[in-house]
């Protein structure tokens, strides 16, 4: 595995790759990396020859007063483990390589950024779509692989390709979990035991979601309604949203059909977690 | 010449040349073509060994009550100027083929487009860079050429460029005149024959500011104040901005120094005509 931070390696090492006619997967991450990233990894060696993986916490993304100055960052032992994962180039730009200087491109993907994260983090999607459309421009993958834990990123990003005709194909990767079905987080650090504990009732109400359309539920405020209930019985959980949208546009359906996305969103203290169940309903 | 309306027959195209190895320029217009056009069609020609032009009439850049309704169409008149100015590929997207139902992504270059035509004409230049990214995208150039009679759209490409890491060289077209002086624009065809002729003030103004510094006048507010004289001199013409500023960032100077540009806009009649001087002072 090489790592470079300029963007004149880093196209140096592509285009000899992509001359040889290899196919370039590209999977972007904020780092402090575990098994749901590296699993991301796995997926993109098997759409791709070569595999470049960025590590880049993105001030953009973050609002003020959010987690950007103490968001985890453990250098060291994320390129071991995309050593270990396979990853052939681990690209680790400065701000100004992804920012030039005087930069003020702003790239925003209105439709799926609007409710639930869009509305919790005010310009937090404006920031993602700047930095991914900077990150594609930089690394031109054939295939880039993005995790289906951030359910409304990854409908954002389908769809900024599709609107800027980016000849690349978005492939997703399921939500990895701890064993007791936690989603895997960068945040999950952030808790405390008892929130840990009480962080597994965000899995448990969404199983208990997909089992109840599973048994014929249509009807997405009653689905809501029982999550949102089974969610609240737990003290430390706090609801910020819960919702039945299309997977697709990210807005909520009136009747449970077609492939939805279930999104969840609850602070335990002041960690914020998300998770969503995915399903296909005919 | 081939004609082509469908993304799919464009990129089939051009993936044959690249294929071969060829340099792909590209020429995005709005059609209603004049030798200024043309002239940007043989700097492609110069600069690529392939030229796609395209002819799309961009529903995004017009506000309301602006002439997207009435802007000159003349797709057979354009077809045949292309053919003979060594077009390879004309370029005829529907409205559909550059926004795909339910696209939102909207692309804005804050710094370029603050003030002047993005003053005088809000949202224009978000339409700018939103069919410009998206053109990018389909077409996916190695050089693209763009008329510096557009002087700030030209540092909006160039802003957008370098932020969105696209690989494309940008090459720059001068000003192609009337015999008299008149830029050549789509637009001029709007004119009386009063506001015709009285609309060559822009030039001699621009001239004669272009003298002044010459003859080493550095104060951008005295050589704004005697231009915009100038022009007020002329019953027909209503000034509404000239200025001085860095060709780069379109930021108005404190001292005449580096490349700089003089924009002016001005109407006559119901018509807004621009036209610019380029300089480089040592």
């Amino acid at each position: 595995m090489i790592t470079v931070a300029a963007e004149r390696e880093l196209r140096h090492a592509v285009a000899k790759w992509r001359g040889r006619g290899e196919r370039i997967g590209f999977v972007p991450t904020m780092g402090a990396l575990h098994a749901g990233h590296l699993s991301l990894v796995e997926l993109a060696r098997k759409h791709a020859s070569r595999v470049v993986v960025s590590v880049f916490v993105n001030p953009t993304q973050f609002g003020p007063g959010e987690d950007f100055a103490r968001y985890p960052r453990d250098l060291e032992g994320d390129s071991a483990k995309l050593a270990a994962a396979g990853c052939d180039l681990l690209f680790l730009p400065e701000a100004d390589t992804i920012y030039p200087p005087g930069s003020t491109t702003r790239v925003r993907v209105e439709g799926p950024s609007r409710g639930f994260e869009g509305e919790c983090r005010p310009g937090h999607f404006e920031g993602v779509a700047t930095v991914v459309a900077a990150l594609f421009g930089l690394v031109r993958p054939d295939v880039a692989v993005f995790g289906e834990k951030d359910a409304q990123q990854l409908a954002l990003v389908r769809a900024l390709v599709r609107d800027l005709h980016l000849a690349i194909e978005i492939v997703a990767g399921p939500i990895v979990r701890e064993e007791d079905g936690l989603a895997m987080s960068s945040r999950n650090v952030y808790l405390g035991p008892q929130e840990r504990r009480a962080a597994t009732v965000l899995q448990r109400s969404l199983a208990a979601a997909r089992a109840a359309i599973e048994a014929g539920e249509r009807d997405p405020a009653r689905l809501v309604d029982r999550l949102a209930a089974q969610i609240a019985a737990e003290p430390l959980a706090h609801l910020e949203y819960a919702a039945v949208v299309a997977a697709d546009t990210f807005r909520p359906v009136e009747r449970i059909a077609g492939e939805v996305v279930i999104p969840v969103a609850a602070r335990f203290g002041s960690t914020r977690l998300l998770d969503n169940a995915r399903l296909r309903v005919d």
